[in-house]
């Protein structure tokens, strides 16, 4: 299925959404809320740091119900490491929004993104809720204002699957190596489906798209991807949907790998023939994190033997050095384990491309994977040596 | 035991070296020889990469024999991803400097270190090797020059173990997550001990020494790190000389790392409290492998949530999370799993210090481990966005 995104994006029948400023920002938007008419079944998947944010303890409790109607989300302060002061005020933020809403406040879930460690300022959320509803409105890049951090540009796609529509706001640039999803990834539609249905695709979309993603190998505290379905355009061809979904994943997760702190392109590991999916999954990791490949992609530096060191450093996988083959943006690289034969000049005007893609055939087996990076430039550093203090 | 090291360093009795330019790179020394003048007892480790180098290949057969008397390197080029006619090309550069020693080809391993998968002009190695033996001397400075690469000074420590010494001449500055050893690591002596004595100490040291530096977690293809006793200095107390051997690597395993590509200091994570010495061992790499933990210490961004995320994500971690405690250079920055009241400018301060030291408690256990690591800068960058082609 070759996805078609809509251009602007838009929201599902039934969704609306809303940005602010409360005051944690200087002036830029720093509270979105996200709103369903009727509440929606629901999924959620959140980090697997073992420092979770004091909005991820909540939402994983809150999830249990397989229903929501309304996410509110403020960025700049994350709510981590704030103890069980830190758990009132994420239920406090939760209730203020349910309050604003009129809605249970059980349906809400609340993310925090930003710096961690520092008190959330609650009074500036509850403030900044007061009067919101006011202003939602069916345009996702305005919410998707709300919840940007380090991100260059707001993140919001949508696609059509059959009558129904599926949106996804997201952020996120640094601090990504999620193991579940990303950062915040907000999905919304007005197909009808099951909560337990949704949890079950959620996973296996994410597995293959988000879960593959790595901008620094940090994995956040605070990641949260929740899928929302509020049945309003009635039931879609489930195998439809799941495609549907997977490609809309598989977009947003290239567009968070591209706006990646400091990036200048996408970076892309494709390897096939791993002795397991899991080998594939481990070795399209490496390659996307290595400093050394990622700076090679960021000065379109032909240094290909880079390319053996990161697969070969997976000490645990099945590597046969002579099966081993390899390309960028197709052209052969290495050849039975060696340096294949190209011309440096014309290697070199591959890698200023964007994408990069980096094909592994590792010969061996039929286990494949597809991870997800960016390359690795002088910006991330400026940007994360006072990130704290900006 | 403190060890002291001589000023300046020096090789042990019986022990000489020498470099010269032989054509692989400019004008800078890029072979080196180390030559003892009797056989000599001998252990090695080497790269866990499952693509090692020609040399590699060579050596670890070598070093069955638990005997060598010389060693021969060349940097610029590693001889990796080179096949069958990389391992004779290897071998080759053994039989040139055996030639030139007049020893047995047997007892000299060679080592390549610069650019992977091109080819290793042997032809140029030959003919530098010619007439080298005139020119050994007793400074390790000298031959330490010539096996650099990125390295921005030459390294080589020594000390004394009773009337013998213990001399340690290294290089290495990216690619460096070494699993083994760090990069090319020579250690010399005049005691006298047994090889299998020899290889035990060898990976006991380097245990907590070299396996447990990064600089970028890349792990090169060519990690060699070997040591000869050649016992004209006679027996030596074998505790005394392990704490030696332990100190003088911790020694070096320092300064590799603050030598890191575009480093500006050195990163100490020190753990204790860990459920296993396993457990402690992986959450020290991961403080020092964090792009962002390593970027608050360049920018000295008092920005210290990172540790909480840094520690968190080791998923199979045992992590109580009020126990967790944690301090920088003796200031205290996490309590009970939060954020600790410290003064940002002061922590500011601290963090422009070199080391840092980021020291945590993690209340579950007895298992402790010392990681070693740099600051990443925009000096790594600009450094590997370039390094094949300049």
């Amino acid at each position: 299925v070759a996805a078609r995104f809509h251009e602007p994006p838009r929201l599902p029948i039934g969704f609306s959404c809303a940005t602010t400023n409360c005051g944690l920002k200087p002036s830029e938007p720093d509270l979105a809320l996200f709103y369903s008419e009727t509440p929606a079944a629901a999924a959620a998947i959140f980090t697997r740091n073992q420092f979770p944010g004091a909005p991820v303890m909540v939402g994983r409790e809150l999830i249990k119900g397989g229903r929501l109607q309304a996410i509110v989300v403020n960025s700049r302060v994350s709510n981590v490491g704030t103890g069980a002061a830190g758990v009132e005020i994420a239920r406090r933020m939760g209730r203020a929004a349910a309050a604003e809403l009129n809605i249970a406040p059980e349906l809400v879930l609340m993310s925090s993104t930003g710096v961690i460690g520092v008190p959330l300022p609650i009074e500036k959320i509850e403030n900044g809720l007061r009067g919101l509803r006011s202003q939602l409105q069916t345009d996702p890049l305005i919410a998707a204002r709300g919840i940007m951090t380090t991100d260059r540009h707001p993140k919001a796609i949508s696609t059509s699957v059959g009558s129904a529509t599926l949106s996804i706001i997201a952020k996120g640039a640094g601090m990504i190596e999620p193991n579940m999803a990303t950062m915040l990834c907000y999905m919304f539609t007005d197909a009808e489906l099951a909560a337990d249905k949704l949890d079950e695709m959620l996973r296996r979309a994410a597995s293959v798209s988000l879960n593959m993603l790595s901008v620094d190998t940090d994995t956040s505290t605070s990641d949260t991807c929740a899928i929302l379905a509020n049945g309003k355009a009635g039931r879609v061809d489930e195998a439809e949907f799941y495609a549907a979904l997977e490609a809309a994943c598989i977009r947003i997760t290239e567009i968070l790998a591209r706006d990646g702190e400091g990036a200048t392109k996408l970076l892309r590991a494709s390897v096939v023939g791993a002795a397991s999916p899991e080998e594939a999954r481990i070795i399209a990791k490496a390659i996307v994190n290595s400093p050394l490949i990622k700076t090679m992609a960021h000065g379109a530096d032909p240094n290909v033997g880079r390319i053996l060191m990161a697969i070969g450093k997976n000490f645990e996988c099945t590597i046969v050095n002579e099966r081993v083959r390899a390309n960028i943006n197709g052209t052969p690289v290495v050849e039975g384990g060696m340096r294949a034969q190209f011309d440096d000049a014309q290697l070199r005007e591959v890698l200023k491309g964007d994408p990069v893609e980096i094909a592994v055939d590792l010969g061996v087996g039929v286990g494949s994977a597809i991870a997800y990076g960016c390359d690795l430039t002088e910006g991330y550093i400026t940007e994360n040596a006072s990130y704290y203090s900006s």
